[in-house]
């Protein structure tokens, strides 16, 4: 592919692009097509002769685009958003273009100098102390991973990395902590990590669904009664299933007082504590070990982009760090190389499309527009507190509701079976997204808002698209 | 940003791109800057205020490509390539654009029936069985661990991800073999995954880098009548330091007869294997657990893209899955869920710059590209077996070459002094950018070639660097 051929077809699909940002519109919000039906129609052997762009481009239209599920669609409401924007959508694309691997400074010293940079004015937006350093991760999976991987080695003096579970753990099993509303990578990073579903202790949770800190206590005295060896607990700030709250500072003098490494889980949620009248839903948090939060969740940075925080960069460093002859540089000593943060070697520029999101709207504006999300939840809370027909199912403190639908009357079970089936009705009209969870047991409906496009008029039209659906659904 | 301000620098970006990928030869390969010379340039504080894309824009080519290595400059011969092609950037941008989160079969269908389609192509352009299903992934790192960790799991009947390593493993340590010149990956994966460091077991080499598998053999019997329980082991096809070619006929014998999970790490070299001349080098692979290669390194597709093939998809996903209530569909009984396919629950919509680069250039138009830098790097090899002041270090059976400048005269310590100093003069020319590690413990060079752009002319640039170079310094 030559430069005039780039040219043309990038061309095409900016404008594509911009046009498909600015309405989605005519697309089905999910995907209205049966499993196997994309695959059905794509050739089941590679080309041998090289094909024309424009054939190609063809067939994405005409056979991908059905398939696609439009997640930066204004009526996406299920979830939690994985929004993206104009500017993050040109960094991603300048990223592509110079293609660096940003795993060692020298092989990019820039990328790694604006990540330092822009992880830090995250740090100040957040109002996190200077102690804490930040590094661009995928997911809050791998960041949780991480900060696992680190509680462990500091429980065990580093006696896991060099002589393995068995041998180099001294006493009981180790143990982390976490609510039963956590997100499941919890558990997928304990069982990576050797610990063990077995060793992830639930913790109870109050009404609202937060940690239950009395009972975080109790359980970790009866494991040191037990002979069992508390490393590690994982608090919440915005669960997936009701953005529930965990009281961070309960949390942190437990963790504290029990030598374990703190662990803050806030990867939709964090977002909002850029805004000054919400920064208290982490306010506890300057004594945690770990943070992580998703701006390609909820700000308008395009997945993947998981920001991971830590106060001990030593113990993150000295845990992920191999230092094979091959990647030595002179530098080493006088910088920073990411690859001994995280679970990869090789790293993407990723700081750039982050960067020019922050630049582009500056803080104010991205206030302005997490603002607007969580209003605009609030208006569809009180819609639902105010029907007849329709009840809340967890406090939503911030751009999630979780409600269901009373209208079809009956028990607990019914209700389920009702909810269940006006959930798979509102989704196949293509006209808006919602998912579900489970709350007590009970079947919920989420419906979670943070689309750049999203405005007054969508949200009023998921509640139309509902309550009309759930009527027929009553009548039939 | 609206639709005109996005298509506006959107185009400016693509032409941009366009130039850069057509010739970056105005710009010293490795970054020229000193540690915090980018950092001290950008303020410390977060903006308040948006601010324009032009002066964005105007501050990355001001700011950040000074510090920018080039990764995909035609005389980049550092490391491995990461390369690019202009199909895979726009792929990328799509990508972005569309902004889904591929992690469930209905978060994007065609996002993961595409992937399903396009790893096939490759699985079939590889000559490996049809009974291996493929995932993409971000790096070989990340799918090395998942290897360990289905390891793990088999030798334990899932007993690790259940109870944990103390609770769960009866007997003695698990045991991971690897030669000595296997990837640091291995080892971060071990300590990840709880196994140690120590039970990471260096298997000997050859003359030629490759593992020994009478050592091999020898190391697993020993561990067994020690009480130990041999795991798993990871052949590389291609190391990083020389290319070497583990030989995985017999190494695949030895796993089957001790009950090892077999991974194969052909992270550069899987590449070369679509060629049907260069297919012998995986041949054993069939008999693998597990397989990687990274197109993001050698198949023009930019980084990343880490292709993942295993013959056990069941353990794999037995291994990774969770299924919390708010990640449920209906669906799941009938679809691929590639969440449970790998570490990470989020995932980017990745088979779409695989797709574009696959169909673009065709299997025909990829192995024409491979087959000239395995030419070129041949040329070179040649030029220093020729050469009176030159000698090679390993046998260079791909694309990358390793030597060393004798010129400088004097024993082994006085040896590696020299080409270290060759090496950073070299590289402080900004003309071309190679890398070091050491071989038998001598220091020696690596010269790799994998670029879209990289011609003849390119190398011979090199070696009239390296010559002039050296004849400088050692006449000084």
């Amino acid at each position: 592919m030559d430069s005039a051929e780039f040219r043309r077809h990038g061309h095409e699909l900016i404008d594509w692009i911009a046009g498909y940002l600015d309405d989605p519109g005519e697309y089905p919000v999910l995907a209205q097509v049966s499993p196997g039906e994309v695959r059905n129609r794509l050739p089941g052997e590679p080309p041998q002769q090289g094909e024309s762009m424009a054939d190609i481009l063809a067939d994405f239209h005409d056979v991908i685009m059905p398939g696609v599920t439009h997640w930066n669609h204004p009526r996406f409401f299920a979830y939690f958003p994985a929004n993206n924007s104009g500017p993050s959508v040109l960094g991603e694309l300048l990223s592509a273009g110079l293609g660096v691997n940003a795993m060692l400074w020298q092989t990019c010293p820039a990328a790694t100098e604006l990540e330092e940079v822009v992880m830090d004015w995250l740090r100040q937006l957040l109002g996190l102390p200077s102690s804490f350093k930040g590094v661009i991760q995928d997911t809050a999976s791998t960041a949780t991973l991480c900060a696992l991987v680190c509680a462990r080695e500091r429980t065990t003096g580093g006696g896991v990395n060099r002589r393995g579970f068995a041998a180099g753990v001294d006493g009981g099993p180790l143990r982390i902590y976490a609510s039963g509303e956590c997100h499941s990578s919890i558990e997928k990073g304990a069982r990576i990590a050797g610990f063990g579903s077995e060793n992830l202790v639930r913790v109870g949770t109050s009404a609202d669904f937060a940690l239950d800190p009395d009972d975080l206590e109790r359980l970790v005295e009866a494991d040191v009664a037990a002979g069992m060896r508390p490393c590690a607990v994982v608090a919440t700030v915005g669960t997936t299933s009701s953005t529930a709250l965990d009281p961070l500072p309960a949390v942190a003098g437990i963790a504290r007082r029990h030598g374990l490494w703190l662990h803050v889980d806030a990867a939709l949620a964090g977002s909002a504590a850029i805004l000054p009248e919400k920064q208290s839903i982490i306010a506890g948090a300057e004594e945690a070990d770990s943070f992580v939060f998703n701006p390609h969740k909820w700000l308008f940075t395009n997945f993947d982009c998981s920001a991971f925080f830590t106060r001990r960069p030593d113990e993150l460093e000295s845990a992920m760090s191999i230092d094979p002859e091959y990647l030595k540089t002179d530098r080493d000593p006088e910088v920073t190389n990411f690859r001994d943060w995280g679970i990869q070697l090789g790293r993407r520029f990723r700081a750039l499309k982050l960067w020019f999101v922050l630049r582009r709207y500056g803080a104010e504006g991205l206030r302005e527009m997490l603002r607007s999300h969580i209003e605009m939840a609030g208006e569809f809370a009180e819609w639902v507190r105010r029907s007849d027909d329709f009840e809340m199912m967890a406090p939503a403190p911030l751009n999630t509701v979780c409600f269901r639908c009373t209208a079809g009357g009956g028990g607990e079970a019914d209700l389920d079976r009702f909810n269940k089936t006006l959930l798979d009705a509102v989704n196949a009209t293509g006209l808006i997204y919602i998912t579900h969870t489970r709350l007590d047991g009970k079947y919920a409906l989420r419906l979670s808002v943070g689309q750049i496009g999203t405005r007054r008029r969508h949200v009023e039209e998921a509640w139309k698209c509902l309550r009309e659906t759930a009527a027929r659904l009553a009548a039939a």
